[in-house]
């Protein structure tokens, strides 16, 4: 059933344009046309149903419009923040003609470089990495090499990319708390997290005061099910843990909010006031606001997340953009906190 | 950079097999060949780093593992347990071999036919609609006569694939409330649900008692931002007007838990105490059991959903598979209702 197609050469010929300049306009690179010829372009391709033939260009190695959206780990697909991004990349990718490869990488090196040139191999020509793959820099390097374009999204080692700055909204958040005269400050955060990530950005005198503020709590790895109450159950044993053994605790300030949703539910379970600790999560789950808990949390704009990393697609810049998130109290407002007051 | 590749023939004649059988075997289809013999055609496939040409393929029709996976609509995208199914299906695909495209129909007639032509261009040989797309006989008939594998979920108009149970779910609330001795029953569901869908499940008798127990809620369409919040403050306002229209009520069903949990706020601002109505949502949403609120809702497994699509992908079996749901009741758990009832 082969229906007889016209080619790029053929609308190149009616436009006086060479095809290789017909494909720059149509893939929207910068040419040296006139809005008019690039009109012209548009209307002859929708006039003559001109379709690129895809296999024959993913065989040849030319420019495709396939984008490979790639989760470092099964994890992360269960994130909410994250996807939402990945639902506003999905939308906004189709409405710019890119079609879109969901692929999920395993952790273990041989499958996960076989996966990455297996996407290459249908055609992908850009790659999107959500959070970390382990020897990321590997990949990285491979599809550079192969002239593609590689970004990531909170890729701590993407050297390309953008990335939501949690790190950033703990500093907010221990700011706001020495502002308001705070000593008794813990951070239920990973050791690693600590002095790779949040130390390093505090001046030296802050370090000190912070380095042995950390709870030491161990690394989140697979979740199967439900992830939000597995992230419930971690919060309200590390809460109830430090309590008991430091009882004038005064802040903490947790991974995600599902964290804090447990730590309110063990300080009420042991009879502790609402206000008498401070909860301090990360990325404004959706839950938060039906759960009636008085705690803080940060919200990233994943409108604006999706729309730069698209826009990185077609424009190179190189370095990774942080976005900052947007501080949030809970509860905000009358009419969801409503239920809980009365 | 093109590489020295040993091809689907050279494999075949190692094995001594047709190019055809180890076509089959490699993408999981039935063949008469012994364990043995498909053992060693994997084991060669991994010795040479087999791989096939997945442009030539695509060029040429062939069979290319390559799943598209379609939204009917954007606004479907934010649904949760949609999210959760589509996750489950992106890792299950690639521990299965397949790839998987990812598109959002817009509802635009043209626009989504040239959408589904441009992904059995690349490749696409078997498509997934998740909800009802505009116009879908019309896809489907072409699909299907193109010779692709055609399924749907949760898509009324799908003649092959699975379909969670939901108006199910709402006839055994309404046996639950029956048994109950409740008689002033209220459905917040559109008219076109209850007429197409909810009435014609029940026998005659039943059709008549709740054939004017519908709300005439209006039907929702695209949402931007938040869709949760949306729903909430649906729930919100057509829970007021019924109590005030219709004080008596003794139970309500809602489309979506977040409509519940609106309901719930609603009900308590009006003074309502929590066990006066009953209230019936649906799909198990994640912040319910950490609202407190009280409610009955259904739970789908999502797990289940994923391998059974990804079983009808590779084994054609035709009609809709209903799946059904848990009946859900919350508060469920002491753990994350504790710190709502001290």
């Amino acid at each position: 059933m082969v229906e007889k197609r016209v080619t790029l050469k053929e609308i190149a010929r009616l436009c006086e344009l060479a095809p290789t300049t017909v494909s720059s306009i149509l893939h929207g690179r910068k040419t040296y046309c006139s809005q008019a010829k690039i009109d012209r372009v548009h209307a002859l391709v929708k006039k003559y149903g001109y379709r690129p033939n895809v296999g024959y260009n993913i065989m040849t190695g030319r420019a495709t419009n396939i984008v490979a959206v790639v989760f470092s780990q099964k994890r992360i697909t269960q994130h909410e923040m994250l996807r939402n991004l990945y639902m506003n990349l999905c939308t906004g990718l189709n409405e710019r003609n890119y079609a879109m490869y969901t692929a999920v990488l395993s952790g273990e090196d041989s499958e996960q470089k076989s996966l990455v040139r297996s996407l290459e191999e249908r055609g992908c020509r850009a790659f999107l990495f959500i959070g970390t793959p382990k020897n990321y820099s590997e990949l990285e390097k491979y599809l550079l090499d192969k002239g593609h374009r590689v970004l990531g999204f909170n890729n701590r080692q993407a050297s390309d990319g953008v990335c939501a700055d949690q790190v950033g909204a703990y500093i907010r958040y221990l700011d706001f708390l020495e502002l308001g005269g705070r000593q008794n400050i813990r951070l239920a955060l990973t050791e690693e997290y600590m002095t790779d990530h949040l130390l390093p950005r505090l001046p030296v005198e802050r370090q000190a005061r912070y380095a042995d503020c950390g709870m030491k709590v161990d690394r989140v790895g697979f979740v199967h099910g439900n992830s939000a109450l597995h992230y419930f159950r971690l919060g309200y044993r590390q809460a109830q843990k430090e309590v008991q053994r430091n009882p004038g605790v005064e802040a903490m300030l947790f991974a995600t909010d599902y964290h804090v949703l447990g730590a309110a539910a063990a300080l009420s379970g042991m009879g502790k006031l609402a206000n008498a600790i401070e909860l301090f999560g990360m990325d404004d789950a959706a839950s938060v606001c039906f759960s009636g808990v008085r705690m803080t949390t940060t919200r990233f704009d994943m409108d604006a997340a999706a729309n730069l990393l698209m826009e990185r697609l077609v424009h190179f810049k190189p370095g990774i953009q942080m976005l900052e998130g947007d501080i949030v109290h809970y509860p905000d407002s009358k009419e969801t906190s409503f239920f809980h007051s009365s």
